[in-house]
């Protein structure tokens, strides 16, 4: 892209001269963040367009709601950790982000199906996209898992790797080269239209957007796609994520890391096993009541692993 | 309110020493406005805490969509109109307005039908609520309109005024007496739960939010709010909203009020009238297949007055 | 009101000459609660006037994202608990109901907190409210709680109990004289505009709406709404609720009781402590590193008490 | 698929034995419809799985709002076109349609970005994608327009438009040539795992969904993609829904026809321009103060063709 607000490598400059005062709340750790890009997979990247809002605005925004008097009762830090606890999320919707991402577009569908965001995406319908397309590296090259429908096992090596790699490439590498084809060479033989020639191309191109979200709602994403469930393609960027957070809102994150990420939920049942072993009892999955999946997630759960 | 970010008269300090340098898109004239008060009606007030983005915002982000060589193509002006014009709404979502209302609670009744937003109300279930309530000016002070069973007639005047301005404010003062005479004094006799003696307040007492949406859910609030045959109470929130708006983004709030607040939509039927009537046919309401309340409102619509 | 749809006592007919066949997914347990109100509070009621879908309509959605040959895999109730437990929410959303609630004003500002949903509320800026507003039952008239600023302490008695109440009847008693006074009797003086007039109606004043919303929403409404922690004038509402979805979709119910309504969530502090006590140790909340708060709450979490 | 609810051609059944009797609004011509694959392009199809509501429904919640009297004021059909004509939608948002859509990617992208619905999409993470991609029949290989870069131009003819669907087929065989290989076939050697392989697939490909949506949120759905400004392959699927709508809802149908699909809507200075030829001015783009694409579009409505 050469638009007007974007450098010549596709991304949106935020040039100097647009440095000012404000009175707004600023977090000095974003600030340093914003436009630089954060490279995501082979050809990707996220960044930082714009924010709004800081630790300080969750508890100011607590704070209308309790009104009167909660100054001296816990401090902010406090504060904000018994909202995330007790689920009080309004809070947390009094920030918001602004992000510019560039990403292979099967990743662009799982990401999209978070709906409550603000999307601007690049189109290829007005516009050409550029000859980028995902390759996994080697050791993301998973193959299929056995047990697990969803899941990747081992890593392919050897041959089975190479073959898939290069199967992986020649074929995106063909789209494109149809792709240009189809939209013709400017000359006098029409061009096919841009929004059909489009359909060419692979899930693996790349693609851009804007994505404007709040702190609530990116916390939910976050807890989602920063899984070890989550597909690889697409944790990396929850993960880069991840640290824009820690440095935007660290106490919202600690608290997020401690409540969300690092937390586990137990059904009715598990806490009806959980209290048994507590008073001694030596729990199987016979004696459990549990379903063989319920009690494989509640022994890996409480050993500290993902199942 | 005296908490943290609250100053003594329940306004949220946007201090001196929070100002400082950033790098995100700024609105100088909104930087004026931050923190500052415009009082609505008699209590009432609306606040600007925070924004994002600017008019530059909004292009950049429809730059994003139509991609490569739209810079020589139209102006940024020109580029809002078009986006607005055709109802490309994303763009506008770009841009984010977080504000400090305090209200009526009919009037949050009607606002908070607005559901695309963030929203964090004073709670009456932890904080009581500061003795006010709305009282209306004289010459707002109007009548059951005879012909439309949602509108306002003329205006009350001589002892049919006072006498409603009595029981109005008597009685209000009397709710909130009795609103504080459950609560007790402090003192051994309890007092009945906040979340119980809250119910004794009239609709007339004030509330207060923090109420955060973006640029296009806002235009659409003012639409409907800002329009001559919105309930009076909530329309002064409206305008003095608009004028907020006028600052912010000004190339936005032009081709808001040319294609939006002062558009007319006319309906097939009315099309084929019109088009009658350029021709020079002189066009009946009989002759004109429309409802009388259509043909009334087509009337309206191409004299430039309300309905 | 007596509109069309309504019969004498405001409520909507489902007539029997409505009944007929229907190739759609039906509930009979549904079938029998269609149009029937439950009476909630002192003058409210909830009644199902229409719904969508059933158990066998989430498994049928979640069969489209697994495809091929999940059919023997897991039978459907077992497939609705693993989504439950995996917080894959989207095939519940594929339920919708719709309710007729009439409910005190000061619960509707709490319930339409939850924006995920489709309201159409009786407007008194149309019509006149009937004379009826909450009283509460003497057994739920609580004191403020020393403790908790936003829960309720013991119940009021004696002379106390008697004040509170009286005083609570007589002054709604006075807003709706008031009330009436505003509107005046139709004769040749005018009345205030019923936009205007109602303002003067207490916060205890019953109004009425449509509500519908998806399954996984209502969930998430119940889960805050049923909780022990919530407000009894809202949590009866929900409770009420919680029959209607039981005898809509069974499974789901089940699934929603042991993974949602009592399960625990436990931090990632929380799980530390518990695993050095599942290996024997005595842990108090000084070696915890948890606050007394989370502490507490840890303990009661582990006895299967609200904190 | 060939699960549960589908049946071998991948469709839902709605089978005979779940006819049954219901006392919920029913619609005669949506239950003729309902699991009845309506196809659109070569191998797409669009049904009814399910539907809440019918015209009554609209006008039932619009007399809540109403209450007392209006009965009498304006017959179903009248208040519901009044409802449209005032963008009172939320008596619209009462009626909810369920349906099972299979589509291209590219389109599936394009539709997504109506996020106020609920969808379940088949999962190429747990599944495989048959072998279906969409190819343009001869009649719709447009070429790119030279003077819209959104649009199309002339149809493509001959040995143009034979290379083009000669490379758009051949490149997609290949395209699942390959994935097949990726996946593997079962024996001994590892396939690529599902969610990578599927990246391998072009944006032809077909991918199938539930969609949810209520009857608000489906008009404008159908407003920007049944118009002629859409692209053909999502404007195909926006008719065929357009008929589905004009079965289900009738009177909402003929309101929304008038009021929106038909309708015209003219800017403040477009209007100040019709003002002064309804007087008889001959007015020109010079004397309008409009710019071109403004004035084009002006004079395009008036004669009642696309701009």
């Amino acid at each position: 892209m050469d638009g007007n607000a974007l450098d010549e490598r596709g991304q949106p400059e935020i040039a100097p001269e647009n440095a000012g005062e404000t009175r707004r709340a600023t977090a000095p750790a974003m600030e340093a963040r914003l436009g630089a890009a954060i490279p995501v997979l082979d050809h990707g990247f996220l960044r930082v367009v714009d924010y709004m809002g800081d630790d300080a605005a969750i508890v100011q925004a607590a704070r209308v709601s309790y009104g009167r008097g909660t100054k001296s009762a816990r401090d902010d830090a406090g504060l904000i950790r018994y909202l995330m606890r007790h689920w009080h999320s309004t809070p947390f919707e009094m920030c918001e982000i602004k992000l510019h991402v560039k990403l292979p577009i099967f990743v662009a569908r799982q990401w999209i199906r978070h709906r409550t965001a603000n999307v601007n995406e690049y189109s290829a319908r007005y516009s050409i996209l550029d000859r980028e397309f995902y390759t996994p590296a080697p050791e993301h090259l998973a193959a299929q898992s056995a047990s697990n429908r969803q899941g990747r096992g081992a890593v392919l090596a050897g041959d089975d790797a190479e073959a898939a790699l290069r199967l992986l490439r020649d074929e995106a590498t063909r789209d494109f080269d149809a792709y240009e084809r189809l939209l013709g060479d400017g000359g006098d033989r029409p061009g096919l239209a841009r929004e059909l020639a489009r359909m060419a191309l692979p899930l693996s191109a790349y693609t851009q957007w804007y994505w404007k979200t709040d702190l609530h709602n990116l916390f939910h994403f976050l807890r989602l796609r920063a899984d070890p469930h989550a597909q690889y393609e697409i944790r990396v960027y929850a993960e880069a994520l991840c640290e824009v957070v820690r440095d935007w809102v660290p106490a919202a994150w600690a608290a997020f890391e401690d409540y969300r990420l690092n937390a586990e939920t137990f059904s009715g049942p598990a806490m009806a096993c959980l209290r048994r072993m507590l008073a001694g009892e030596a729990v199987t999955q016979d004696s459990s009541g549990m379903s063989a999946g319920e009690w494989r997630e509640f022994q890996a759960a409480l050993a500290g692993r993902a199942a």
